[in-house]
């Protein structure tokens, strides 16, 4: 394998592909990037067995100065590989495979030489062999991403909830998490493929997996995919993302959440969101991080305590308030990040009793589930 | 003690203190920081019993805001005040000793109450009553402060070389620092105080007071400093920045220079760093981080190498070079921090053997010892 490429160009697929490789990883060649020059151009490889990610880089496009002199295939160490092509002194770099699987990389008068493995030795990518193509629109996709990645769970006790949850056909996409604390839920309209007929895709990906896939994609072109009955490939630009899916049946989630409520108040989110970070300042000091929200004929107040530094209080401007008094105690942090998928929006947060779950939605449209997020109160002895 | 003021003003001065304020320290009430508000404004202290930071806030500059309604002292828990002024909704805060050193502040619908101490029981600011003030300008000590704190000594085994070592008189200002592996010296020319005479001031600051010092200070107007048996304070702006000063006679550091060379090259120091910054890539990896320099009739060559993970080789790029052939080996991290104390000038190289140390000069003032950086190199087995 020999070949010449624009460092830039190879720093920028090389940092994409390094997103799947974990540090911890137990099987050692996947500490490794797989490069492999074909004819046609270079892919680089990086995987953790749970994704992979591959990039090509195409030798016809004159941006990539890609010139491939051998084809071949080698593994390189990820990490040292990532350090010594940021740190080249040239915006040429050369790459050749030398004896013994040692690879020589140069630019201008540095040389480095490292050990590499053998290109066999890498897994194969799974074969997708999909009937459908689901063509999403990137902008959209990524914000219902976002706004349900905040419920997915980190606990590998239950696997399934490790992952958004996804119900595709009908002309929609639905995406729910939870991590049975709280729980987020979005559905957006989506064009289905002509050969999709009545069929719904019920696929559960794993909250890492989409992370990384939302960090690598533009904005400008749609992202496509394909599912098989263990795999999901995403395709953005020259890139593709192949992920594991995660097995199981997903709970019925739509009965969690209640359609009646006794409180309801209208706040800007970001306006809360801010006495939310004020509140927490304390919260995080104290045993339970609790912090608590007091509903009155007069006055909205939010407030928490630390024994050791003492107290904080502040009355919420409100756009709206209809109900009953309540005093209801929650955890800062699931209400922050809920918020906070709301943007610049007004919300709606609708209370039942200080021991049911409360939702928040968007204050124009509260008549449907379309986005809605669900948390769990902490109930706390009377003060 | 009741006053209100910008919030912004506050936190400027605020961060300013706290650099004084160690999370390490074990008396309890130097984890707060003291207010004192008296008629003419407030004074912010911060402490770790070596270095103490006062800041005055002046009632009479209007873009202060201050309004003080009562005088008085408190000490708040650092940390947690300083979240909280930053968290706070609006541009004027309010702060409001109630009672039993409860403090109240506030801003906008926020209100937090915080635990306070007695302002008593914060200890007081050394009293310096010196003969003279000398007058440093900031551009230059800066410059000679960076120049010479990265041989600072960071064990606590030897106290005085945690220090930088500053003889002052005749006109000039000397800084020495050394851990025993490398030393940098820096001479600038410096007006004396009228009332100076002919004694020499020779004292030992400790490298972390100079460096709060030179984050703090504007480049606008000189550092006026006084000196007593165990104290400085430097004075820029409207802060004060207190410090012990480290006991012992620092020893005598001239002979250490060597005035003979066998070999010297002159290079671009910026162009070397890039050059030792690829080399320690691998040199990081080696258990002995070394980085070798083989200099002979044809060629500089710059390398490392790692038994895992493979070797670096790089020619270096010389103005100038004359003397003989030469290997020798040194820690990379200490001739890296070396070179970039020169900036883009070139720096003129000068080494006895493979076994002494070597010094770096500006190129253009190799007569002198003004300014230079001397590395002790490693002994390794002959490859």
């Amino acid at each position: 394998m020999k070949f010449s490429i624009n460092r830039s160009v190879f720093i920028q697929n090389l940092t994409d592909v390094q997103r799947a490789i974990s540090s911890r990883t137990t099987i050692p060649v996947l500490t490794g990037v797989k490069i492999s020059a074909k004819e046609e151009g270079i892919y680089l490889t990086g995987s953790d067995a749970t994704i992979s990610i591959e990039a090509f880089i195409d030798a016809k496009d004159d941006d990539n100065k890609l010139k491939i002199e051998n084809t071949g295939d080698i593994v390189l160490p990820s990490r040292f590989l990532g350090e010594i092509v940021k740190k080249l002194p040239s915006d040429i770099m050369n790459v050749e495979v030398i004896d013994n699987f040692q690879t020589e990389i140069t630019s201008d008068r540095a040389s480095f030489k490292l050990k590499g493995v053998n290109g066999n030795e890498y897994p194969r990518l799974p074969e997708i062999d999909a009937k459908q193509t689901y063509s999403l629109p990137t902008d959209t996709f990524k914000q219902v991403v976002n706004q349900t990645i905040i419920s997915v769970s980190n606990q590998e006790i239950r696997p399934i909830f490790t992952g958004i949850h996804f119900e595709i056909g009908n002309g929609e996409l639905k995406a729910v998490a939870t991590d049975s604390h709280r729980l987020s839920q979005r559905i957006m309209p989506l064009t289905m493929p002509e050969n999709a007929g009545d069929e719904v895709l019920d696929i559960n990906i794993p909250g890492r997996s989409l992370q990384e896939l939302i960090r690598i994609v533009d904005n400008n072109e749609d992202i496509e995919m394909m599912v098989t009955d263990n795999q999901v490939l995403f395709k953005a630009r020259n890139i593709y993302l192949y992920s594991r899916l995660l097995e199981g049946n997903y709970p019925n989630t739509d009965r969690l959440l209640p359609t009646e409520h006794s409180t309801t108040i209208e706040v800007s989110a970001s306006e809360l969101v801010n006495a939310v970070e004020r509140a927490l300042i304390l919260s995080h000091e104290g045993k339970n991080n609790v912090v608590r929200l007091t509903i009155t004929n007069d006055d909205i107040v939010l407030s928490s305590q630390s024994a050791e530094v003492g107290n904080v209080e502040e009355s919420i401007n409100v756009v709206k308030a209809e109900g009953d008094a309540l005093e209801i105690s929650f955890n800062p942090d699931y209400l922050r990040e809920a918020l906070k998928s709301f943007g610049q929006q007004n919300v709606s947060i609708g209370f039942q009793s200080p021991s049911h779950p409360f939702t928040l939605l968007p204050s124009d449209q509260t008549d449907n589930f379309n986005f809605v997020q669900l948390i769990t109160p902490i109930r706390t002895p009377r003060a």
